[in-house]
């Protein structure tokens, strides 16, 4: 295994335990058991038990930063690039589930450099977000009248607590589900050439 | 001032000290304190901490309910009732965001009986959503194709994250963001007569 795979291995052993346990109550020593590594080992990969979750905070959104990316460069079509947005979110929690429950919770444990660096992640992809949908906007694809930032919030927030709510050995698949969210809020987001639908009254 | 008025300040109280400081690190000297009333006049109102937690849960949740009761009762048009639970639920974590963020991190604290009442009326709420949605999917206004279960949790994980993004100060008033969230999931769950939007493929 090379070490880059190791590392992630390492990483998905911390997130597990931080996500079934907590952060404090995981010792460095449980995630070198969990890990298959002697202690010693560990301290190969990282500095100390904040430095696990620093990384596993930082792998996260830099991974789904740089597959968000990647989907923008894919195509120049808006409503294609927030599906494909919306898939790449929805693929990496899928594959690494507890991270997202580390996120969501334990980022506080951080200290306040780390936490800012992590911040300014999630805030470059924020941003792309935001130009994504201000970009349909522009082009008239996606519907005008909604600030990019809500629309953002909206389609994050649900994607964003899928952990808590969806179940595995429920009646509807993953893919299945991200397909019907996906279009749920596709269609929410867009519009369409010949759109009769009228906004809620407020 | 009423008891019931007096009741729903201490709930009040409680869940600002809560949600900003934890419920471990809250004292029921703190919440007296913060409702202006002396430790004994507090235990009028609660048994325990533990009470006081739990009330704040089941207040919340059973208020919420009644509106989304009555909403469904005031019309038979599914569009309309989407829209008057969404605004239900966002109108009571305006009125009380503190709950939110004591209902989203705390409800572990109670024990499991009293955690197990409130899933309870949790399970009523989702239902009441889910039967808004299959009614609309029966009247064919609502898109056919999407789980309810999974539609529903969309909807809500929209609207119960607010508190963590949102920010009061920001150029976008409550009413707003709520009118455009609420723009967004209706287009995104109805279907209009003349729909030819396509689903995204998956």
């Amino acid at each position: 295994m090379s070490r880059a795979a190791r590392g992630e291995q390492v990483l998905d052993s911390a997130a597990e335990l931080f996500a079934a346990d907590g952060f404090a109550a995981t010792s460095v020593q449980k995630v070198a058991d969990r890990a298959r590594l002697t202690k010693a080992g560990l301290y190969y990969h990282i500095r100390d038990k904040e430095d696990l979750l620093y990384r596993i905070c930082d792998h996260s959104i830099s991974t789904i930063l740089a597959g968000a990316r990647k989907a923008m460069a894919r195509s120049d079509d808006p409503q294609a690039r927030i599906v494909a947005l919306i898939r790449n979110h929805a693929e990496f929690f899928r594959a690494h589930p507890d991270n997202l429950t580390v996120l969501n919770r334990d980022i506080n444990a951080l200290s306040p450099q780390r936490r800012s660096a992590v911040h300014k992640l999630e805030r470059a992809y924020l941003d792309l977000w935001r130009g994504a949908i201000s970009d349909g906007q522009k082009a008239g694809t996606v519907r005008r009248g909604v600030d990019p930032t809500v629309a953002a919030f909206t389609v994050l927030a649900s994607l964003n607590t899928l952990h808590i709510w969806y179940d595995p050995k429920g009646r509807v698949g993953y893919r299945t589900m991200v397909r019907q969210i996906t279009a749920i809020l596709c269609q929410g987001l867009c519009t369409t050439s010949n759109d009769k639908r009228s906004e809620p009254n407020g």
